[in-house]
């Protein structure tokens, strides 16, 4: 028993085909595909632990899980051996073994997630699924503006998808930052945890921000309200990447 | 008949699951798949020139195309009309109406071309049918050499697919820069035509220059030869981009 190991992978995936990361019954998930070229690489069944639920169609640029594993793969070669048996959008880019009590989920201490519009009259084919194509003309300068409203320790709920059952809905928000590259308004969020649809719905109001429906000021009151009506819209889920997980 | 109209159409499109532009039995293309949407909105048949064959897989940011008909849209309307027909991966971006003689290819006074490269260990599984994966470190500087030798009017039968019958082999290259964007390396290029493959086999050889295969001076050696094997591979047509066609 003294040979198990706790092996910890970044991955980078496309979202599009998959129902997102977590386990569910007749979904392709990422877990799962992920989860079945480990076993087959190893030869043994696997628990995989990721560090995030994500939504359909979300991508990760990187994700990070791990796993118990006797395996005699070394631990840094895990990756190699590994993206020869995943397919094409999910892609190993760094393994290694972790320190004993290491947990993806737990452990993690802030996450960064960025979210991208293409900014046009007409969407991009090339990346349709890659970009969320708003095509009314975005005022950066006034989204800029609203993320000092969200910046900090606040009570969240108003930006959590109704429904969601979560008692403490205060998170920190370490960082909220928009800039523009030619035609893609950017997003660029980090903090110590999100509620459901939480990144989706700040995106989706600073959108309302950049098109004058709401006024940077605003914010105040919509976080205090704590009311998801008085949010904007939940933007979809192909614009949305998890960037970055940190752990001490 | 004096209401017929010539209608200049650019297109984005994602060559992925296309076997090129050009009609083929038994085949999808993007010439049937945008005629196909041009004879539904017009409601007539419709025959479309197209200013370039493409390869399976190659993308497009700006294919022009012409038709004729006496359509009561506006041409500039057409776009509009169109992207509601077409799949997203084929985005119609303009429509004008042209001078009468107006012929997308013909008519072509330079074409533009880029082709990237991801330099890195793995490949992306976001990109990876946008970027041609390449794992070994290249050297752009050596690649920027090389060009050098092949800007302007050569015979450049050594870097067309063997197996092709065009008689005149001399093309004329405008420009031929290589840049890096952090793990990109791009190709861009211009010249008044491209034999086939030459942009695919230029890209494959320039790799060669930027693993220190082919040293820059060589490329007038290869160029001289006129024999496609002292040329470098052909690279997959996935990294490959129809930028830009100029008309006068």
């Amino acid at each position: 028993m003294n040979n198990i190991k706790n092996i910890m992978l970044t991955l980078e995936f496309d979202g599009t085909r998959y129902s997102g990361w977590q386990e569910q019954d007749n979904a392709v998930t990422v877990c799962r595909t992920v989860t079945d070229a480990l076993e087959k690489i190893t030869g043994k069944s696997v628990s995989l632990i990721g560090c995030s639920r994500t939504d359909a169609g979300v991508h990760a640029l990187n994700y990070v899980c791990n796993f118990m594993s006797d395996t005699s793969i070394p631990p840094r070669k895990v990756c190699f051996a590994l993206n020869t048996e995943l397919p094409g959008d999910i892609v190993c880019k760094f393994s290694d073994e972790s320190p004993e009590g290491f947990h993806a989920r737990f452990s993690a201490v802030s996450k960064r997630y960025i979210y991208l519009i293409q900014n046009t009259r007409f969407g991009s084919a090339i990346y349709r699924n890659l970009y969320y194509h708003f095509p009314d003309r975005l005022d950066a300068g006034l989204m800029r503006q609203a993320t000092g409203y969200m910046v900090g320790e606040h009570d969240f709920r108003a930006f959590m998808a109704s429904g969601s059952r979560i008692a403490d809905t205060v998170r920190t928000i370490y960082s909220l930052d928009v800039t523009e590259h030619e035609d893609i308004v950017e997003i660029n969020i980090s903090g110590d945890g999100f509620l459901y649809n939480m990144v989706r719905i700040i995106a989706g109001t600073l959108i309302d921000v950049g098109i004058k429906k709401i006024v940077p000021e605003g914010i105040k009151d919509i976080i205090l309200s704590l009311d998801r009506k008085n949010a904007g819209r939940t933007v979809p889920a192909h614009g949305l990447y998890l960037a970055e997980v940190r752990y001490d």
